[in-house]
C-alpha cells in the first residue's frame, strides 16, 4: 500500500477534560502529519507534493484547506506516545487533491479516519493553479481508493 | 427559521501565519458556538438540549462527537468582532442529532459552512441513550433542513 | 483605582485533563485581556494605547512580548461565565510598558497574578521606538503600583 | 552541565499572524519538555521525577505549576525541526522545584529563557507533599545554578 504512516506527537493540551484528545485538536493532528508529509519546508512556505518531489519548495504557491471530514471511532486516550496517523491521497484533481488519514491509538486502535481536500493557489494571483506533471507524478505514488466513512 | 445566531469571540492566536482563522480553530468556534447553545452549565458537564429545555442539567449524560463536516469558502480575517455563527438542529435520531453551522465574518461573508453529529451517552453505562421527550421537543424547535454541501 | 476589568471568555479547550484551565492558556486569557483594552483594530495591527487615545491606529508600530511572570494562586475551573481580569499599567518606560494583571474565577476567588513587559517597535526600523506623548498620557490613565509577586 | 536537551516539536499552530511562535505557546512548548523529562507515563498521570527516577509513576501524587516567568530575546520562527529546550532544576525545596529553560532555535539563536515553579500535592489529601528522598536524588542529577533573567 502507499501510504505512509507519520507519528504525530500529542501534546497534554490536546487533551480536555474529559481525558480525551478534542475533537477540533485532532484536527491540528492532521494537519502536522499533512505537512510532515508534504511541505519541503515550512519556513519557505507551504507547497503540496514538493517533499515528495526533486524539486524543491517553491514560495510561488501556497495550499488551502477547502473541505474537511472526520469520523471519530474512539477515543483517543493521552500519552507520551506519538500518534500513528496512517496517510495516503485519495484523489488527484486538476488543481486538487484529497488527503485520506486513519488515527490510531499508540496501542492500535482506530481512533478516527478523515479527509482533507486541498486546492492548490497561485500565490500571486490568489486563484487556483493546476498541478505540474512532477507534482502529480509525485502525489500518484501516494495514491489509493479514497476513504469510506460509515456515517455519510 | 428556527436557527440562532451565537456570537462566538476569535482569538489572536486562532489566526495562523497566513493571516486567518486556522482550519482546525475553525472547529473551536464551532465547539464554543454548540456549547453557548446547548449547555445548561458546562461546570456541571455537558447536556445537549438542556439550555433550551425547562430540565436542568444533568450529570447522568455527556454528549460525544461522533463526526464532523467543514466546507471551508473565504477566509476568515482576524478580528476583535466575534464572529457570527448560525446553529440550527439538521437531524434528531433516536440518541443523535446532527448540529448545522453556517460561519459569517463579521462584515457578513460566509466563511463555513459545517455539520457536527453528536451522540448521547449515558454516564453510567458509557453507552448510547435515547433522547428524552423533552429534549427532542426542545432539539425540535431548532430543527430545519439539514445543511448541503457543495463539494461532497 | 484606574484599572479597568476586562470580561475574557473562556473556552472548553482551555481546559486540560485536570479539570482546570491550563497554565499557557491562562496566559492566552492575559493575551486577550491585552488586545481588548489596548488594540484599535486587530485587523490593522497591534498598537498599545490606541483604544484608551483619540488617535486612531496605526500600522506604523507594532508591540512585542518581552517577558511575561505569572503566579497561579488557585485553580481556575470551567464555566460559561467570562472570566474577569483586572489590568492596568504597572511601568511606563521609554519604549516600553509593563502590564499587570489579576485573573478571578466568575465566583470572585482570586486565580492568578501576573505582568507583561511589552516594548513598542518601529515597524519600519524593527527597532525599539520611543512612546509618543500622547500614548504615553493614555496610559498614565491607567497607571497603578506595579503588581508585587508572593514567591519571588 | 547536567541539563538535559530536549527536542520538542514545534506545529504550525503555534506560530501567530506575525509569523512567529506565539508567546502563550512558548508555555506549551515548555511544558511539552517539561513531561518528556519527568512524567513516567503521561497516562497513569503526572510524577515529577519518576522518569529520572528507578521507581515507577505514581497515581498517589500529581504536580501544580505555582508560577512562571519567561524572557523573549528572539523570535522563534516556524520552522519543521524541533525546538531544541535546554532544561534543568534550578532549586529544590521541601514540597517543590524549579525547573529552568533555555529556548532555542532549530538554528542555534538563543530565544527565551524560563523558569517554572511546580508544587507536589498528595492527590488523597490536595495538601502539598515533600519530595521523597528518591525523587530528591533524581532531581539533584539535574541541578544546576538557577537561571538568571536580565530584565527583572
Amino acid at each position: 500500500m502507499p501510504r505512509v504512516r507519520v507519528p504525530v506527537p500529542m501534546r497534554w493540551s490536546d487533551v480536555d477534560a474529559y481525558g480525551h484528545v478534542n475533537n477540533a485538536a485532532m484536527l491540528t493532528l492532521l494537519e502536522e502529519a499533512r505537512i510532515a508529509t508534504f511541505w519541503a519546508d515550512g519556513s519557505e512556505g507551504p507547497a503540496v507534493g514538493t517533499k515528495v518531489l526533486t524539486a524543491g519548495p517553491t514560495a510561488t504557491s501556497f495550499t488551502l484547506v477547502a473541505r474537511q471530514e472526520i469520523e471519530y471511532l474512539a477515543p483517543l486516550d493521552y500519552s507520551q506516545e506519538p500518534v500513528p496517523v496512517d496517510l495516503w491521497v485519495g484523489r488527484i484533481g486538476g488543481a486538487s487533491l484529497e488527503v485520506c488519514y486513519e488515527v490510531y491509538s499508540p496501542a492500535g486502535a482506530l481512533c478516527a479516519k478523515a479527509a482533507t481536500s486541498i486546492v492548490m493557489v497561485d500565490a500571486a494571483t490568489g486563484r487556483p493553479r493546476r498541478l505540474a506533471d512532477s507534482e502529480r507524478g509525485a502525489l500518484e505514488a501516494l495514491l489509493e481508493a479514497p476513504i469510506e466513512f460509515r456515517r455519510r
